[in-house]
């Protein structure tokens, strides 16, 4: 068989694909060096377009929980596909999942199920105001909830209209939070929050607790919606809401990614509360009730609660960030890691155009390290402390890459207009 | 193994969904005998939780066009699934995929893919404004493009803002569209259309091809985008953008349903016209990219390449259409078949609250034969002549059932109070 270079692959997407590749998987902010397409993925493992193996934090950006091609939930998605994935109506299963959903997650009395984790979020927003009969949404300045016009990170195509009574606040930040709630006035119909700060390009912050008691009291006084958005995170930092270790229920939380490992499903969960408004909304996808992933979505939540995923993720992801901080204090560079260690965003300090950053991803890549230079990373039930000590070799051997290219190092051209701009 | 009622089911249902089942696969407008959940699909038939087995004209609501759990999909599916689905970045189906579509599709120079049929309607929209820096969105009334705010048939927790700019006009009446356009000034950005008039609870029409071109005229004169929503009929009708056989080329068309024969994925095509618009917009979701679906799709574009499916489901709906009418003329009722033979609705005339038609599905499924009072229905690959003259023999005697109990028919209560508002 004649495999396609990424290269070949690239030339041709550029013909058939507008940009060649696009959204969030698109390498278009990426150093040179990082592949495009991929041909295989297994356990912590993904296999680019030209056969070149690497460990993978990215984790498909988050779907991989477990290790991919799983052979747990494959099994049980492959049992499903000969007895019916997209029927005429729902199967049992939904109810099933919607239980199991409803009793992992603490504050949730009800479930939704979706494809995409925008649909989760537009969902949410949509209850929100369908509840509470009124318009405006707070989301924390920066925090990304989806790709549709009213949420999407870029304008071209949107108009202020998509935007409307879509307002913003300072995560982590009470008094701005505050400003934000008094300017709406009794017009307030939610608050999102994702369950930390894991925006793009900027490090990342775990959530203040007095803040998010504070969203709740607000919630409460006012009567609007506390929405946490657990798209990311969502059972990377608990077998539960994120929110629930701090000891604040949400009254809408959303689900994606990762809940059947990488089979395609997403859902909103809410409590009593917010039930009215969420039976009053018309909201449905072709797709929405295939049972196809909610067969592998209830095998993952089943190997979530019965295996210690969650304490070995930790346990790996404190033994990485020690052995980095340990490595790059020996080279003496300002290496920053943020975020949860089980989900950490490697940044440089001095580093505004990412040139350091960049160049050092870049040189763990080309040992075989699948890092993010500027979005939080991912770590999975199939990665293990091996892995972990072949990515420490590969930092320190990095570490001195770029101490040594230091002087001749350049910002990657978009990146650098974007930082300027 | 214990099996659940659809009784129970509902009951479940009822505590963790709110609603119990919401959305377009809801049975609360379809007669009381309707079961909700089913456990098997395969090949034309399917089963729901009690056991009961259906020759099934509703398809899934579109997705299953080969047949369900077709075997040649499925081994596809299966066999991507061990190579890897959603990973960190696109493997090479998706380049594939693009340049299958784009060769099938006339009018299309590139794709975009993406999971929802509203993903697809929602990034048309957004692709039109982008590329032509205009706002006004012209749709036919009453017709379906999604669950999205800006687009869904249910107002609870929609804004005004919302619906900002998306404007009306009548389906297949040129001097409606004439003036919606005028109306529209230099803000034009795109005309939606469906391949042909497929509105719920009212009987379909054949696109009068002098109301397409005229579409496409005002949409060349004015720089506008038009937009062929082919996510319903897509695929059912030719093996091409519906419209080529009547000649007219739309700028973007939307996808999604049938393409993958049931496993989730959607589409947008454009023509090199949309290209910019297209490469300016951010969109995007987890499971976009993920190569099992696209596989999927790559094995059932095939086989609608490759076989007579088309010609097969034509000659069948002809057969049934000319049945029907014959058996519903024999008994002297005002059966009303309308669309094309392979997406067929059954309405009565004279049924203003939908209590006959109502009726006589009921009658229908109580003889194995899953029809739809007011939705259109989709034929499948796997349907024979022989599941034809079941159905023609099953509706033999429904007809006799209405004719026997029409001075007692009640109207469904929900239907009763929306047709009267």
């Amino acid at each position: 068989m004649h495999r396609e270079t990424d290269r070949d692959l690239r030339d041709r997407a550029k013909k058939v694909l507008p940009n060649g590749v696009y959204g969030h998987q698109s390498t278009a902010l990426l150093p040179g060096a990082y592949p495009q397409f991929f041909s295989k993925a297994k356990g912590a493992y993904l296999w680019d377009a030209d056969g070149n193996k690497y460990l993978d934090f990215m984790c498909a950006y988050g779907p991989n929980l477990l290790g991919y091609a799983d052979e747990r939930v494959n099994k049980a998605a492959i049992e499903q596909l000969a007895r019916g994935d997209a029927m005429t109506g729902p199967s049992s299963l939904m109810v099933e999942l919607a239980e199991v959903m409803v009793d992992m997650v603490s504050h949730a009395d009800w479930a939704m199920f979706c494809k995409n984790g925008t649909d989760a979020t537009t969902m949410a927003k949509t209850i929100a105001r369908a509840q509470t009969d009124r318009r405006v949404i707070l989301v924390a300045a920066g925090a990304y909830h989806g790709s549709a016009p009213w949420c999407t990170p870029r304008p071209a195509g949107v108009i202020a209209d998509d935007r409307a009574f879509v307002e913003t606040y300072e995560y982590n930040n009470i008094e701005s939070l505050e400003s934000a709630v008094a300017a709406a006035g009794d017009d307030l119909a939610a608050v999102f929050a994702a369950p930390f700060k894991h925006d793009a390009f900027t490090a990342q912050a775990l959530p203040d607790p007095a803040y998010a008691q504070r969203a709740r009291a607000l919630c409460d006084e006012t009567g609007a919606m506390l929405i946490v958005d657990d798209i990311r995170a969502g059972f990377r930092l608990a077998r539960d809401c994120s929110w629930e270790a701090i000891g604040v229920r949400p009254d809408l939380s959303t689900w994606g990614k990762s809940f059947a490992n990488g089979l395609p499903i997403s859902a909103l969960l809410g409590a009593d509360r917010a039930r009215k408004g969420a039976a009053s909304i018309y909201a449905t996808g072709s797709f929405w009730f295939s049972a196809v992933p909610m067969a592998a979505a209830l095998e993952t939540l089943k190997i979530l609660r019965e295996t210690d995923y969650l304490e070995h993720i930790v346990r790996l992801g404190d033994y990485l960030r020690e052995g980095l901080d340990e490595a790059a204090s020996k080279a003496g560079l300002p290496f920053n890691q943020t975020g949860p260690v089980q989900m950490p965003l490697f940044l440089f300090d001095d580093d505004p155009d990412f040139r350091i950053g960049f160049a050092w991803s870049e040189a763990m890549l080309r040992r075989g390290i699948y890092v993010h230079p500027w979005h939080n990373m991912f770590f999975c039930q199939a990665m293990s402390e091996h892995d972990m000590d072949l990515t420490i070799t590969a930092a320190i051997e990095a570490f001195e890459d770029v101490k040594h290219n230091m002087q001749t190092l350049e910002p990657h051209p978009v990146v650098a207009k974007m930082v300027s701009s």
